[in-house]
């Protein structure tokens, strides 16, 4: 379990970040961190088909019943997982450029899918199983493109993108790529080492060229008619 | 039955086609077209979980002693399956621009990922589940790829892209965003119509702006060392 709970705070969609959740005291929310932490270690470890509320009861250490109770079923650990995932104080990495904000975003998210086991690939693999983990999931990821935003706002604060710029589709522009490769495709991820960085930079060289440039006022002509 | 094997032929690692797939004569062809054809359909309506080589042969109207014998399992049966479809003879659509055939290839992909029932997103659902699928998926996948960099052939032939361009970024660029918002994120596609159209565009703005230039003797420093 100490490795899955040592898993970095995650890039988007990356659920793990045990570490940085915030804990509100009491016993109640106590056994929540517990079970939820055992969720995602055996969630990793052993995969959606090994998972059952007694599996995780037992490494969690909480008695069978009061996961039963609170949880009802594998589909509702999974949600809770999600959700308690979502409620941390994770942010992406500022390093002063749009390209570096978006690489060290990829570099992480890569991480988070490659580290052996993997909550976020096991997360990813449960979600073609279990409505309420895709749901779950869905959220997550929801979540996480809008704190990416604040990557797109630093870069109009800096001058590199134009205050019209569609901030969401130049984040899935830049990170897309390499879930396509790890997830779908099965690219090694050692065979590309280069992947995290080139497909930011193509972002950044489409956003360049206007890509993620949103309409305005000015230049939508359709606008000048009304 | 009949829709699934009316789905048009494929767009990257769009699993159907069969009706343009190569069927040479013969009762072994027949029986393996017969069996492939109701893997196609089962895997679409119901789902890899009540894929059985019971179902499968029910359904093709062949023995199960041949269908044992031949296929051996579900995992058989299925990397047969993606063996099959790849062995078609699908070509991207030639419209005349590189945006223009990106867009027809995102629109395509998008269909073959929505339409109800869809063969491509149970496959990559099963692709999950089984390792034999995953193998074979991950082959269509390469096959697909690899027909479609005759998209990139034609563009620089017409000028459109500098002769070293590395075709498999650009396509996996053109692509992956859609894959990421329908398969990933979950975005309903009508929410969306013009993905295809834009993620198309993107790539080709990003090649216009060098992102998919490969280093040549002329302009790679480390070449000239040598």
């Amino acid at each position: 379990m100490a490795q899955s709970t040592e898993q970095t705070g995650g890039g988007v969609a990356e659920p793990s970040a045990t570490p940085r959740r915030r804990r509100p005291g009491g016993r109640t929310e106590r056994i929540r961190a517990q079970v939820l932490d055992a969720v995602g270690a055996e969630l990793a470890e052993r995969g959606y088909d090994a998972l059952t509320l007694d599996t995780v009861a037992a490494r969690a250490g909480v008695h069978r019943a009061t996961v039963y109770r609170r949880w009802r079923d594998v589909g509702g650990l999974l949600a809770d997982f999600c959700a308690a995932t979502a409620d941390d104080d994770w942010q992406p990495e500022d390093t002063g450029s749009l390209e570096g904000d978006l690489a060290a975003l990829n570099r992480e998210n890569l991480a988070a899918l490659t580290v052996q086991p993997s909550i976020a690939a096991a997360l990813l693999a449960a979600s073609f199983r279990s409505e309420e983990a895709a749901r779950g999931l869905r959220r997550l990821w929801a979540d996480r493109y809008a704190r990416c935003e604040i990557i797109v706002a630093r870069a109009v604060r800096r001058g590199e993108l134009p205050p019209a710029t569609d901030a969401r589709r130049l984040l899935v522009t830049a990170t897309a790529p390499l879930y396509h490769e790890v997830i779908l495709l099965g690219t090694p991820p050692g065979l590309d080492p280069d992947l995290p960085g080139r497909a930011a930079r193509t972002a950044v060289l489409a956003a360049g060229a206007g890509a993620f440039s949103r309409p305005t006022p000015a230049n939508d002509p359709s606008e000048g008619l009304s």
